[in-house]
């Protein structure tokens, strides 16, 4: 085994540490393209250079043009690794669809070589493909030990833990993969320990920010490292790639600390009522600041949802969450208290049908009943496309007459995102020859590049990608090479790419339109009607008040079945055929609609 | 006939008036309910005041607690009329439904009261519903021109313009319905010609402001008659009705002179680029805004759009857009120009589907090819809801080389709805003795009550109602009666009424996990099978990649089928129950989804 793990000593951040490939480079990169001739996809800046400089070729496998999905392969002398494997969440038009995970391909075609997978943090959309990789592919997994928490207990569902070879590591070591050597550096972000990378290679060093913001005054921990990716700058770094999320967003990310602020006014303002909190289960710190603020205010905290119950367990086992004692109550022990010693934290933030909030704004929930002695925060903003649900879950909040705080104005969330300000300062420090947006949408991309160059980055030392592009790079080169396999691989239920875009496109059309189904039996002989034609619709019309429409669709059925009986024509295709059209035609001019047709025939 | 017009002579806004029931109330209705006892669902302030006291009684039957479906029923010593006529957009869970609209039921109950309906302006939320009302109850129909216009053009797709009796009326109008007196008051909002009412009763004067906003400088016309809100705040208001939709933001809208000030820098910005505006097809001062800066900048105007054309067309027929000679060119010639001479305005800001910017982003138009030599204006903000589908047409647009400015700071679109300062502006001038929040989500209407509690108004003078709600008003007296029939009534096609909750629930789980049809012939005589089963499955797995599973749900019917016959049990629904059940809870087993199951017996 080609791996090994250098630990960083706890309190020297910075000693023994080896930095390679970083004497040629120092304070010249930017701009240096700057009128270098562009040739079809090679963007050659050196084209002097010696053509056997050493190469490393990145493949994005998710994470461009997309939230979410995030998992990057890097290649250098023939060894390879993973940065991060994640899943997505279905857009609306996915329908039936659980999660979306990578197409697992190229990862598979080349497993020899990857010699681990390292995470940069234990979000969904970082470590949520894991499991269905795994499976095939035992890859070593490199994680902090929140991140290794959160895995482990994801593996134990797939009943993978057994066979999975998780290694811890933490801030400031260095993961040695081939001839690579994987540096992780702290970043901060919407859940704790959070890493960033510096991928020290014979081409040279990368940095990938992962996930990440600048917050000074985080609410647990210490702030990013910022020394680190100075000293990084200073050295030489061949390409950044950074966090593109709220590229599009002037000025800087508040600090957590205001939001403890907020939540201590409002526990004031809350007087005598009940307190529920919706946030996201993963977001640790701010969990830990609402235990603060209930403890300070004799407070007991219960949690309710399951994804919250196992964020809550993971981090308070590995010492992520620090609870005084007797604070925590179970949820069925709430209503033992009076609703002025209730802090109720609870999943649900973006409205989602089946959390927990949701089940108590539509007074499903079993445990929770909420009304007017409740006092409800959101701490959390709606993820693009879930405002719609969000806002539905508010006003039946506030039908039940809870009093209900979710605008921005009152600071109880703040982005696990760097905005632009922040982007500035890493670009500022690390000073890449090259810059590769990462983590978000076309738009987010583009906002990110033109922000490198507005920091004066020439246009072609960018490079903007899409899922499934390679790019190759070396000092002063830049080349993007042929596309991989990649894509989207849907999971609904227990099935893994069992649904693809024609089971996509029947679910939209009997959506949207319903089905009739015209079903007879007919004498396999001579193709005279044994039985029917009955029609069966659903999701089309209410039929009992739509009858002659029915009876209209079984005549004309009847009409041409007997029509090819008669001539003697028994390919059934084709009678099939005629009838869905001509029942389409009719069912179409009567009402404007296009339900699917299905004629079945029997043979008797 | 008792209906009459009482026209108000242009330049003299405020001669001639009469206003009813003033002398009574002067000045001293704020407050003056604090501490009175609530009884039930009764609001008594008056508990010594005479029973004989006059009453009207508003039913509002739609656009509380949604956004839409704006039409309200005012009804006073037995005449009635109706306020708006308006149709709401589907949710995202009302699927393949096209349009929405009120329970007329009570309308119909009670048409030989009704002796008009009044619209406020032409927007689809408060005129889309009046074809389906009139051509059951052909009520005679009061609009400004604009309004008219739009009103008559709807009318004409559905025949109903020759029977329909629309009256032009205009702001400063008095219209006499019964004992009630509707005075139109001009008002600011994204569309001309827009009026609030003051309606003057034998129980006092109410006022509704219809949509509005308050611009002191618009893009065309005058800012609203603030001055006839404080001369009827002076003479005695019994309840306001205000627009809530806006009444979570604070501060100012922002004036249209500065969406204007916005388009003459993005013109120089996109330099020798086409420019593609996308903004609201009704917002007919936008439209005038951008035919002004085009023809300053030497451009020519082509529409894209059916709604557009459709919009401009009656606008500039009836003399709200103003346009320079030679300046407009059909779309299908500006080919013909260099992409500096263009400016195409088109539909499709929210990134609906089929809209002419969809099919531009997707490479569907048949007309406009867009790309790098593109600058394009997203003139609009997404509607809740429509984030995720706006995101995505600017990413792809993004992706084609475009230009695209989209972002609030760039200023190039600026809400229709007053925000708080302006809400605080109309409650103070009107000063009305109750208040009753319209036009607005739960939180909206939330919000805009404790506005008005924070303006001094006690809390009993305020009616939170919802959809189907009457509440009776006499001076000192609020009191909520029994709700009327109200609803939703859903369009698909061109069936009214024939997709309800049940056929939602199927087209929800089809949609969601498609279905499996399993079809068998049997004897009529004794049960045995003469044929199949056979197993068809639409929207649920890739068949030919689940060959086993289908096989295991032929096996399954099969053995149940041949179970019954030889136990002699022929009752069908018996046997298709169970095939259900077993069918189910196999595929439920095997892969955790629960696709709809529709066994079909045909008896031979």
């Amino acid at each position: 085994m080609t791996n090994s793990v250098k630990k960083s000593p706890a309190g020297s951040r910075n000693k023994g540490r080896r930095v390679m490939n970083s004497k040629n480079v120092r304070g010249k990169h930017i701009n240096k393209a700057k009128g270098a001739k562009r040739s079809g996809t090679t963007f050659n800046n050196y084209r002097n250079s010696g053509i056997d400089k050493p190469a490393i070729k990145i493949a994005f496998l998710g994470g461009l043009n997309e939230i979410g999905k995030n998992i990057t392969l890097f290649e250098c002398e023939g060894d390879m690794f993973l940065l991060d494997c994640g899943m997505a969440f279905p857009d609306g038009d996915m329908l039936g669809v659980d999660l979306v995970l990578p197409d697992f391909t190229y990862v598979k075609e080349n497993v020899d070589k990857i010699k681990g997978i390292v995470i940069t943090h234990g979000h969904e959309d970082h470590i949520g493909a894991l499991p269905y990789l795994l499976k095939d592919c035992n890859i070593p997994v490199y994680a902090t030990p929140l991140s290794r928490g959160l895995i482990e207990n994801k593996l134990k569902e797939h009943n993978l833990l057994s066979s999975a070879k998780i290694n811890e590591v933490k801030a400031g070591d260095e993961i040695k993969l081939g001839c690579m050597k994987i540096e992780l550096i702290h970043v901060n972000h919407s859940i704790p320990d959070s890493v960033g990378v510096a991928i020290h290679s014979p081409a040279g060093t990368l940095v990938h920010t992962g996930d990440f913001k600048i917050d000074f005054t985080p609410a647990t921990g210490r702030m990013i490292d910022l020394t680190r990716f100075a000293e990084l700058g200073k050295k030489g770094v061949l390409a950044l790639m950074a966090d593109s999320t709220n590229a599009e967003r002037p000025g800087y990310t508040k600090t957590e600390a205001k939001v403890q602020e907020s939540f201590e006014n409002l526990f004031i303002r809350a007087k005598n009522k009940r307190i529920i909190i919706a946030t996201f289960a993963s977001n640790v710190n701010r969990i830990q600041q609402i235990i603060n603020c209930a403890s300070a205010n004799d407070r007991k905290v219960a949690f309710s949802g399951r994804s919250m119950l196992n964020y809550v367990q993971v981090a308070t086992n590995l010492g992520y969450i620090d609870v005084p004692e007797n604070v925590i109550v179970d949820i069925d022990m709430i209503n033992e208290y009076t609703p002025e010693q209730i802090v109720l934290v609870t999943t649900g933030s973006q409205g989602e049908p089946m959390s927990a909030l949701s089940r108590m704004a539509y007074s499903e929930h079993r445990k929770v009943a909420v009304g007017s002695g409740d006092f409800i925060i959101i701490s959390a903003n709606p993820i693009p496309g879930n405002e719609k649900t969000v806002g539905n879950v508010i006003d039946e909040l506030l039908k039940r007459g809870c009093e209900v705080v979710y605008e921005s104005m009152y600071e109880v969330h703040v982005s696990g995102h760097a905005c632009q300000e922040e982007l500035k300062i890493i670009h500022s420090l690390v000073k890449p020859e090259f810059f590769i947006p990462v983590h978000g949408e076309q738009k987010h991309l583009k906002k990110h590049a033109e922000l490198a160059v507005s920091l004066g980055m020439s246009r072609d030392n960018i490079f903007m990608g899409d899922v499934g592009s390679v790019v190759e790079l070396k000092k002063g080169e830049m080349k993007e090479l042929e596309k991989v396999a990649s894509g989207k691989i849907f999971v609904d239920g227990l099935g893994v790419g069992d649904v693809g875009s024609i089971v996509l496109r029947d679910r939209k059309h009997l959506g949207q339109d319903g089905l009739i189904i015209i079903v007879a039996s007919l004498d396999i002989s001579d193709g005279y009607i044994l039985s029917g034609p009955d029609v069966v619709s659903r999701g089309f019309v209410y039929v009992r008040e739509s009858e002659e429409l029915i009876y209209e669709v079984r005549r004309i059925s009847l009409e041409i079945l007997q029509g090819f009986a008669m001539k003697n024509i028994h390919e059934w295709n084709l009678i099939k055929n005629k009838i869905k059209e001509e029942v389409s035609r009719h069912i179409f001019n009567k009402t404007r609609r296009s339900p699917m047709i299905l004629p079945i025939i029997m043979e008797v």
